[in-house]
């Protein structure tokens, strides 16, 4: 930002109406003094690009229908002033070409930092909320089935719920086949998976995957040898086991990497850098089609800005290839280890009953259940689908911002 | 390596029977010296927890069944001995258990950069072989539409185009609102988008999204603003335009992103760490939902092991909020500019007809249109449909390792 004496100094137009300044600063920027002070500034490479009159812009499909071939790079402005009473900025183009912006627009897409850390947080995702074992008890939430199903509120809440604490139950659904179906569809459509488009989770004779046995499942995260991993997990349970085990066990799998990076620095980033190989080879689904599933991923990923975005982790899928030079592997051990340690001591148990849904984000949680013993008239039975993130945050800023829906 | 002095001065057991010597080295390694002097060297903690016993490993389900807890690292080798006639490596654990590994199945696991690469080539993803303007016509693959419904192998050959050289034209497709959905079917299934499992690219009045307009369409990818963007793009033409226009264009996206680091290091550092907000707000869909996608990334994307993995670009579908600090965005529009003009230099311009089916990697292929005129018995008609890399990749390796499925 620019001091005032700066302002001051500075060449060019200037023309100053009921306390509002815009005008040009050296060749690359617009800025507007607002009353309160505060200073705007924009390049006018990005204004040209986003002009807002209908030559440049396709208000119908929001779409930008200029500089196409290339960026708008070679035109500057020849005059800026501010009209008060329209409140937009109107500016003139070396090449005579004409552009006005209204100034509620213009502070939206303010390129300082709060502006664009409160648009992230508000509009793109919610930022997640760590939890370890101590504090589940505050940050487990449960929704009424038929609310979610029923009201666009309580909807809003559990989706937020899933983006925000990771995790929710729903209660009360009922013995249906179909409620995990349902609730997909409420919230958009079913991820569709090698293994169909819903699951059933039950001790099956000849089971192809591990999770078909009555045996305990350590904490995974389910696909993560698909690049397209589901993003939630939505498990029914019809039939809860009466034996002693079938507990769901879970734990914040971003909170235990964000642990690792703060206690252990040396293994975060070997988990973050190292990729292991995932894979899934077999038959399943309705048309028992065979498979051959291979992802290539450290256990911890990260985007661009440095925020957690994925968490791999799945003892029965990685892969006995582990192709990395010969010199990371038992550097690699040890540091898997320490995520191990840390999310098992962070690893919450809690058995669900019959109408509970319990859902949770497949990107970041580490889910497993204690073993089990089938009896006769006493068979576990839970039925599972899929959905992606693109559709719940879709859906999610559809139910928070209805009016950017045209 | 090891050099053979090396290899004879070390510590602890060594048998050696029909010239293949198996020891084990300091306490982190076993090494395996093969008849014709290559030296096999494995950790120890991979060849425990990659134990192929059937208390260690379910061979049904191909899974992993110890070490759920946590690594195996404090468990050492007591005793390696090589067994000739069997072909394998038998191996006595401090704790007594004992593991036996076969000798081509830790070949195939050698940690050497040769065994790796050819892993991650033949089984992994083939390599993208990388093309320009002047390379088009000898890249160009086609393919009949019934050979790829009916032999494995020419699906196969299909598939692989499409990995490696990123496109192929099947020809000869019947007129059937259904061939996209026949060809999803024939790889797995379709990817279901917000705009539903296929769509119809034809002027529409009132159209909700730029493509379905007359207009250029510039170089794009489809879908930017997912986060799980669309793999491949099936594009089928029923009718073609009998107007001058509607020709396809086409870049490799890989390529420019390749030239652009190779002739502009710096612009190329920006395009691929610099996020921008990709964004699709609208109603569409049989259902007529609405949508709010929006996902933030980089032009250019690289994986862990520094490929390319994905490029994003779509000028109608890039969002004017563009949330990065004021300083980063007059360079930006410098690089994007420097890639679009190697884009625009490096497309090519094709015109299908009735019957062709243009298949993309969506994720790697810029592509385009020219403007088209409708007439009156001449409507430009295609129809669309996506299908994700992990199902294509799935059953090319089904196809290429038929063995592999037990």
């Amino acid at each position: 930002m620019l001091s005032c004496r700066q302002l001051i100094s500075s060449r060019l137009f200037q023309l100053r109406k009921k306390s509002i300044l815009a005008r040009v600063r050296a060749s690359d920027y617009v800025e507007v003094l607002e009353e309160q002070g505060d200073l705007l500034k924009y390049p006018q490479v990005w204004l040209r690009d986003n002009c807002q009159c209908a030559e440049c812009f396709h208000a119908a499909t929001k779409a930008r229908r200029s500089h196409w071939e290339r960026g708008p790079l070679n035109v500057e402005v020849s005059q800026v002033t501010y009209n008060p009473e329209k409140k937009q900025l109107d500016i003139i183009w070396q090449d005579e070409h004409k552009s006005t912006f209204d100034l509620g627009w213009l502070r939206e897409r303010d390129f300082g930092e709060s502006t664009r850390k409160r648009y992230l947080e508000q509009v793109y995702k919610p930022s997640a909320q760590l939890w370890g074992k101590s504090e589940f008890k505050t940050v487990r939430r449960e929704f009424q089935y038929q609310d979610v199903i029923q009201e666009d509120a309580v909807l809003k809440d559990w989706l937020e719920a899933l983006a925000i604490q990771g995790f929710a139950i729903l209660k009360g659904a009922p013995n249906d086949i179909n409620v995990t179906k349902h609730l997909a569809k409420r919230i958009g459509y079913i991820k569709r998976t090698t293994y169909g488009d819903v699951f059933e989770v039950k001790s099956k004779p000849n089971a192809g995957n591990y999770a078909y046995l009555m045996t305990p499942l350590p904490l995974h995260t389910d696909m993560p040898y698909y690049e397209y991993k589901a993003g939630i997990n939505i498990l029914h349970t019809l039939v809860q086991s009466e034996s002693k085990g079938g507990a769901n066990t879970l734990a914040d799998g971003f909170n235990v990497a964000s642990q690792l990076q703060k206690l252990h620095p040396k293994d975060f980033e070997i988990l973050k850098t190292v990729p292991v190989n995932w894979v899934d080879i077999g038959h399943d689904g309705n048309d028992s089609k065979p498979f051959h599933s291979l992802w290539r991923a450290p256990v911890i990923c990260l985007d661009v800005d440095g925020r957690f975005t994925r968490i791999n982790q799945n003892t029965t899928k990685r892969d006995s290839r582990f192709s990395v030079p010969l010199e990371q592997v038992v550097s690699w051990y040890k540091a898997y280890n320490k995520f191990l340690e840390i999310a098992q001591a962070e690893a919450v148990e809690f058995k669900t009953q019959a109408g509970d849904v319990f859902v949770f984000n497949n990107l970041r949680m580490l889910h497993g259940r204690t073993a089990y013993e089938d009896a006769p008239g006493n068979k576990r039975h839970l039925v599972g689908a899929y959905v992606d993130w693109d559709i719940i945050y879709s859906k999610l800023r559809t139910l928070k911002f209805p009016n950017a829906i045209a």
